[in-house]
């Protein structure tokens, strides 16, 4: 298998989290985003949205979109649930995940990183709708321990990605002890890597 | 079951059309967004995302989320396709239609429809963002009669919802003949519902 990938992308550390988890052995592409990279001709023909992370089968079929990844990955393994009502949960927080949690903390701290000066309107829409998200998260983790299932799944991979790096785009994670408390459940795996670390080839 | 609902929502739309494919019975509670009847306490303690649809079983158990809510319904019919590869490309069509198409074309209907004299700004960023989703769609029908599998999926039904109501948000779907003819064939069932039919009790 080959991963198309963007070191700081979260979207990525996801799968690479998943593939470690899983003692998965993967050819790695690493792709510059801020070069346009991924929106060129070639890749496009890879991947018509135009993003990382991709996934590259030994036959040579292709997988986008970090959560339908997830999902290839761990279905025959524990990081799917096997019960149909939690696989349905599973897939709840991966599109809560995409549609609220994304789409505000992880582009907060993408214009924190790199477009401080030129996008500062729009990251300060973007601090209230993170929060609502981690207020979600928050009152979820009051009465459970993980997301979807009685252990962690992909649900839980798909939220730690940005959730654990919500910090770099100004949100302050001490204000939801519930949060902090499941991330270091969470990163509490023999197989853990940090989001910074290149996988082994 | 008890599906809490929005009429105009294409994202309740979904779950109503495959109800409705599937001939499965069930209550119905709208609700209206514009009174703030999704963000009212009471509604945040059945759905802390504070979003429409909702469905509620019969043991009282909640599933939030359009997708997944299809996920529960169809998993065991012929609308969630039975290979591996085709389950992750249904999944990989329904992340991409609720990350890059529904923030785009059903936000700039909602403009359009409420809003177009506040959100003019806003609705002129979100034109380009749309038609890119629907160039991505036009460029898989080219060579495929659906998104994921041989026959219709819970990805067609999910990207059938705001698509066929683009007009709605300006977008010009005769630019687009593959998806015309895809839309022509996803409705052609004998058991379609319209966006604005109230189900049978």
């Amino acid at each position: 298998m080959k991963l198309y990938d963007y070191l700081p992308s979260g979207n990525s550390y996801k799968v690479r989290l998943l593939m470690s988890y899983l003692g998965l052995q993967y050819d790695h592409v690493l792709l510059d985003i801020h070069k346009g990279e991924t929106q060129s001709e070639d890749y496009k023909a890879k991947n018509p949205a135009g993003q990382i992370p991709l996934l590259e089968l030994s036959d040579g079929r292709r997988i986008a979109e970090s959560n339908a990844i997830l999902y290839f990955l761990a279905r025959d393994t524990p990081y799917w649930p096997a019960g149909h009502f939690e696989q349905t949960k599973a897939l709840q927080w991966m599109f809560f995940e995409q549609y609220k949690h994304e789409p505000a903390i992880a582009v907060a701290r993408f214009i924190r990183m790199y477009a401080a000066d030129t996008r500062a309107d729009e990251l300060e829409k973007l601090m209230p709708k993170g929060r609502a998200a981690l207020d979600v998260m928050e009152h979820h983790l009051a009465d459970n321990l993980w997301f979807a299932a009685a252990g962690p799944t992909v649900a839980d991979i798909a939220l730690y990605a940005y959730t654990h790096v919500a910090g770099d785009g100004g949100f302050e994670l001490s204000d939801y002890p519930n949060i902090m408390a499941w991330l270091d459940r969470f990163s509490d795996h023999p197989k853990h890597i940090l989001i910074t670390d290149l996988p082994m080839g």
